[in-house]
């Protein structure tokens, strides 16, 4: 390894060439389909972890039912503003409409109401548009739950459900919840307490176009 | 582990707290001073990893020295969008001015001209402001690899240094820099790919206040 600073490579295309290279290299995506396994390298290039597929849930054909609900203008509703912020506008294939609903002036009355955190019931929020939609919560494990409990009680269902909450309260019982029973809507996971909000743009990002 | 998603933790500031406490039990943070401890603790907080502190390097006195830049009014430079997502305003013990010049309309030409990458040309349009700065780097290695040869070029020097790149190609190599020679300057890194946007907001978050 060189330590002189002006010895590093400065061509943008050529490092993500070589950064996927290396991931390809390194990850095992064996089983994985084709768009999962483009999906799963740019979440593993968003956190710097070739071992990620090792707590790698999906449903079968969840990174394509996503893919096909982006191509056809679904919206993208998230739970942090950092997931949304992370989001390439320029890769979306329809100029799908990124939401995150968390700091809406309601939300705080919503989660004192709900007894729930503003995570959650910024959740609340989402009902007229998600049918369909791709959901990325990349925070919060009571969204997570929170979303569960409203599919339960009759809302719209997605089209894919990016579950990757982070943390250590919740977060892999919320996964676990997720690949448990998904109510019949696709998704995909990183059980365990490993998500995050980089590795959930870089998925959605992955499904917006088959560009690497 | 129960998998019933009505019974989960809702109060916000109680998962906030088991959360933490978690990381205090499991994290190794023997040597850290009381105010990196926070931070460290904080960073691990947002990537679910409490084997976080093997990788940390840090000079002497660098968080210490980023809280002071924050509460003496330093402007905090994120390489990234997502980075400057992450930060939390109402945290912030000065009204601190949050910057990231990556989608200013110039920098694509500044990239161009010094054939180098759009993050790392998009520090050019810091120097008026790097002086006393915390600087944020949570994305790109080429930018912490371009800050230090601006410093050696000459430009003013930030009060810290978060040297958070993720990745495959450089960010390892862009941290040892840091680490071997970080030009005088207070730095907080971890060492390796790991890294990331969610990482260093948190960092800067922790910085911000003493609020856990």
């Amino acid at each position: 390894m060189t330590l002189d600073s002006r010895d590093y490579l400065t061509d943008g295309a050529e490092i993500y060439r070589r950064s996927f290279a290396i991931i390809r290299a390194e990850a095992d995506l064996s089983g994985l389909s084709p768009d999962l396994a483009r999906t799963v390298v740019r979440m593993i290039h968003a956190c710097g972890m070739t071992d990620l597929p090792r707590d790698l849930a999906a449903a079968p054909g969840a990174a394509e039912a996503g893919r096909a609900a982006l191509l056809a203008g679904a919206p993208i509703l998230c739970d942090a503003a950092m997931v949304a912020a992370g989001i390439t506008r320029a890769r979306l294939p329809a100029q799908n409409e990124v939401i995150c609903t968390l700091n809406a002036p309601e939300v705080p009355d919503l989660a004192a109401k709900l007894a729930t955190t503003r995570s959650a019931a910024a959740l609340e929020l989402w009902r007229d548009r998600l049918q369909g939609a791709v959901v990325a919560i990349g925070n919060a494990p009571t969204a997570l739950f929170h979303l569960l409990d409203m599919i339960d009680a009759g809302a719209p269902r997605p089209a894919l459900i990016l579950g990757l909450p982070v943390g250590f309260v919740g977060a892999a019982e919320s996964k676990a919840a997720l690949q448990a029973d998904s109510r019949g809507v696709p998704f995909i996971t990183i059980l365990g307490r490993r998500g995050g909000s980089a590795i959930t743009s870089a998925a959605v990002n992955a499904l917006a176009s088959e560009a690497e």
